[in-house]
């Protein structure tokens, strides 16, 4: 009900405006004894960190994670969970309000700034408030616990179309990701993206991106059906994420192109001892879910992330008093939000497995992290 | 948490098996004395039934619906909600359990007949049990009820794509959507589609589609920030639906390749009076929603469903025992269940709004259904 | 959220109303795989069935139960659950609402006739509608089905006192409980209570009463910390039931006047391998709970039920117009609903356990039901 | 479904530990537009701080709360919430760790020290770590917002039994329980209690008490039927507050004693315009609370504290390694938790009733706080 509040049993609540003192998420519901660390967490957000290369806002902020609760040594003196509410607070730095003063009553174009102030008769306007996307940073901490929920299960992120231009495929390369400014698994369209955001961002302009999020050895059986379908969590996770505006599984939109014979992803023997008994998939068109439930094969799921709408080209808009007035954003601010948004749907990424994997156990009585898939023939 | 309800304070819940005796929902929330009758509730019912047309299945279903809690007659004899749940009940008429007999042990591809058995140890293989689209009766009847709520905003949904045919938009026509089996708003198209189905169902094959629903009419500053946005819930709400794999909000995917100067809605000031000062946008590629929050445009969104999985020719596949057996589905199916979708998408649409105009009445104190947005200069 | 749902991950809405046609719930989150029919449902009805001796409504109610989803014949033939909602439903038979055409306008003291109008506007005046004690029939269905998710714990209710006369504990027998007709354990309080209830129904008047359940065999570790609190989910799942005024834990009310050396209770090495090394508990003032969480004694909780408000002598009240009539209840009324709250907090308990398993399952992994307490010191 | 959330539509999520750095909450859906400084929620905190009376623990906390998100100025230059979520943040200041080194592996009996264990195979046991009272500090702090979200609603605690000591309810005084260390309205009590007190804390020893929470300006209409009955939220509430053993509402575990006759609540005419039209009730036998719904009267409930379990008697337990000890609580300690427990059963209150307020506007459409109950005659 909360709207602060995502995923079930595995919940993480945040709050904080951009420029308030203090930002922080309560993490409820992570099962006891998993070693936890800051620097763990921290190696996550320093992903996500702005300033970090030209391509991002120059706001400089240390993102420095500290966890107040939730956390102790355990009889051998390592830092572990509780079973009690994990607290991450991370202090606010670098905020400069007065860059903001001249927007105090001007609905900027593509932002929330009316929609805001349509809902709650007034609104944070310093640096977005709430609807910043600060706020994800929040999300990407309580993203690297819930991947030493899942410790099994690995995920990973890359940027696969910017602007226009989209990724080679075949070029894919894991190893390119962290080597481009871009998470562009593609080395040879990173080059090219670097000199086409390079001219939008000299013209003070922006540009979309599609964001691709890839986890690989959930097991067969996670997620529910009908209103609790995993797919379903995944697109509300992805569609809340800030600018996001399209949500894919597996072949996405795409799939209402192909016919019943190309659609369907065939199954053969598995191999018995390897996998548990689960069958081998010839083919992922679903993404890794049938029925909202997961197949094990690798969950495969895309957004789409619109340009920001922070750019200096004056746009016609109205402030609050109904007046029309031109706004032209200046400040500090990503040509491509859709770049940092890649550890943060790593995070959403590993959130809803998370829970997914504690409803689970809940709900049908799944063994521990890593439980393969066995069937009794009847 | 439950996986069998949606919404959070218009709350459907729904029960039954596509072979059971009975369906149902369970409508919790619903406010009180709203006038509601059962043909009210038949006539959405009527749109989605099946064997209308040789396009979707030929399982005759009279989908007579019960009003069997909630409601009473008042001081004046009209029937309205009292208050307490809603219940609805559907009997089923025409299942034949005996169709399915060779698929007991199967797993068919594109179906959830794999995944159901792994995560419970059995399913119910009549007709799909709980995973079959006879489950989207009582999303239509519940849809029913939620557009009584929001009596005021105006849903209506249309099959936008079929296979690989698009509408071309140019010959849009809200009239032309009940002129053919295909819920098609561009008569020419129709008329195509109906060839190219035609020939699709005579093969054994199915094909994909896309759904667009737009609802008119939903004042400014519905929905809410972060995880309760109202673009996530609609995500969720489409991504829920039997054998969708893609959502887009406005522009969706294809705002990726745009630029920061086109992506934004300019605005102007609105005429004042006539719609209560909010501003008027001069284009609408949000689809409605800013922030997670309505802006008073037309809310606006799309949703892929994959080609029906049952077809005929043999695929290859294992069964529960681990054999490689060919698999090929006879029965009644939908050549292309994303028609039948198309009511579902709006109710779904219809419920989603219901909930939110509850909750924004609720959190920030929103009055009736068609509240004005109004500012007071500060 | 929603106020006809009781429960997390094991969750039971219910519907219907007192003359309605028929009254129904979804229990949603059972577990697959559970064998379950509906002669070991009905025999719980039966406990409550109206109509069994003179102390209770002679309103003739079979209460026969349908599972309508939810279930179904596995390999070997026996009927078990899998995984998708059970839904039951019981029609009602005996109602007559004419019986109440004189009520209509009437707020009957100590009902929910005005608090109904007040919120709703108006309200189902035909047995009370949806605040009948006939809706506890389906929390009595829906604890038949908790019970088999955990079957190793034992579950029995008494009534410890009626009206001004409280049991001798010292007399206290479980095999006297099914005896007489108030599920009295003390076979020479029973007695007097007849003689008491007899005077009590001749005068048209009513009493309260005290009902005691007891669970046994709930493992250490089940419920949580702060607002989780098993016994924080006692009270409210206690406090539900109709004409419950209070409720209490273990020592309840009296703890206020003990002092600290007379309420802990200490404990002693508890045997090793017979309890899976769990302490031995020298008393159980705590009621089986200490910090929200189950210690692994019995869980004792008792709460108080006001006397049925329906009486012969006139009540001074109002009616809806605001004038001033008197009241007087004639129809067919429990003379002690205390009698036939024993097996409704029978079944509360059992669901507020069915539900605490499921989610320390989930939160913590547990093992499967009987799963025994363990550590390995540190 | 979280065990540190409390509320659906008005949420507090509390976190952090009796010897961590910090505690907190985050109070989410508290409506936009409500004036709020840190002062305001101090002077709750203040009452409820240890350490101002010989009688409640010597731990020298100031608790100085600080507002880090949620509010900022409005036009007028007042600070006011906007709708984000409220966090509060508590520095610890006088945590001593090495106070707690020897029962760091003993069970202190009446303690959660083993049931935190059994569950999650550790716990913190620095000061009770999560289980400790220290975590109520942040419910009066959340309460305090509460109470802005329906001004217009008094509330008041008071402590009504203090160990065996009763007070006589003809000597009550509202204007008395500010005026003595143990919230007592009865005077002539107070000086009785210094007494007793005195001679049990010199012992070493503890008791328990009994807490009166009353809210007064309640219209009638808040709180639902079934499972979200107000008194049910209510009893939900002060059983999660630590060491609470039973919840009454009204007349309480007394009703059982009593006769249909005595019971009920009698209405006549309510005066007309100055109550809105609603019914005056002659009595409140029902503590304002009927079919779980208020009836405009004063909100009436009570609570009983066990004795605090840390006394100086050595009390037989076992360790974490199945060894027999005997263990004796040294330390500071509350020789009566139900004296501090006062402000915290009002902060519950307060949150229950906002809850309520929301729920109720969000569902049924209520007005403003205030609202006055209405009927048109029908």
């Amino acid at each position: 009900m909360s709207h602060n509040t995502f995923g079930h049993l595995f919940r993480v609540t945040t709050f904080g405006e951009s420029h308030g003192p203090t930002i922080g998420c309560v993490i409820d519901g992570c099962p006891p004894r998993i070693p936890l660390t800051e620097p763990e967490i921290q190696q996550y957000l320093d992903k996500r960190r702005p300033g970090q290369s030209r391509f991002t806002t120059q706001r400089r902020e240390p993102d420095a994670v500290r966890i107040v609760s939730g956390v102790m040594e355990d009889e051998s003196g390592t830092r572990v969970t509780t079973g009690a509410p994990v607290a991450l607070l991370i202090d606010n730095v670098d905020s400069r309000s007065k860059d903001y003063g001249e927007i105090k009553d001007r609905y900027r174009p593509g932002h929330a700034d009316f929609t805001y102030d349509a809902k709650y008769g007034l609104r944070d306007y310093r640096g977005g408030g709430r609807s910043s996307a600060r706020e994800t940073a929040m999300r990407v901490a309580a993203g690297a616990v819930a991947r030493k929920v899942i410790a099994h299960v690995r995920i990973r992120g890359a940027l696969v179309q910017l602007g226009p231009h989209a990724i080679d495929r075949q070029r894919w390369s894991d190893a390119a990701i962290d080597e481009n400014p871009f998470f562009c698994p593609d080395p040879h369209a990173a080059v090219a993206w670097e000199t086409y955001l390079d001219e939008v961002r000299k013209r003070g302009s922006s540009c979309g991106a599609i964001v691709e999020v890839v986890a690989e050895g959930v097991p067969p059986g996670w997620g529910a059906p009908l209103y609790g379908k995993l797919d379903a969590e995944l697109a509300s996770a992805f569609m809340s994420i800030n600018a996001v505006k399209g949500v894919e599984i597996g072949d996405g939109m795409a799939v209402a192109a192909l016919e019943g014979e190309t659609n369907a992803d065939e199954m053969r023997h598995g191999g018995g001892e390897t996998n548990g008994g689960a069958p081998e998939f010839l083919s992922n068109h679903a993404g890794g879910i049938l029925g909202g439930i997961s197949t094990g094969q690798a969950i495969i799921a895309r957004f789409a992330v619109k340009p920001t709408s922070s750019i200096l080209t004056p746009q016609r808009s109205v402030d609050r008093f109904g007046d029309e007035v031109d706004v032209r954003t200046k400040g500090r601010h990503d040509p491509c939000v859709g770049i940092r948004a890649v550890p943060v749907g790593e995070a959403m990424m590993a959130i809803v497995l998370a829970d997914a994997f504690l409803r689970h156990r809940g709900q049908v009585g799944g063994g521990p992290p890593g439980w393969p898939f066995s069937r009794t023939p009847g």
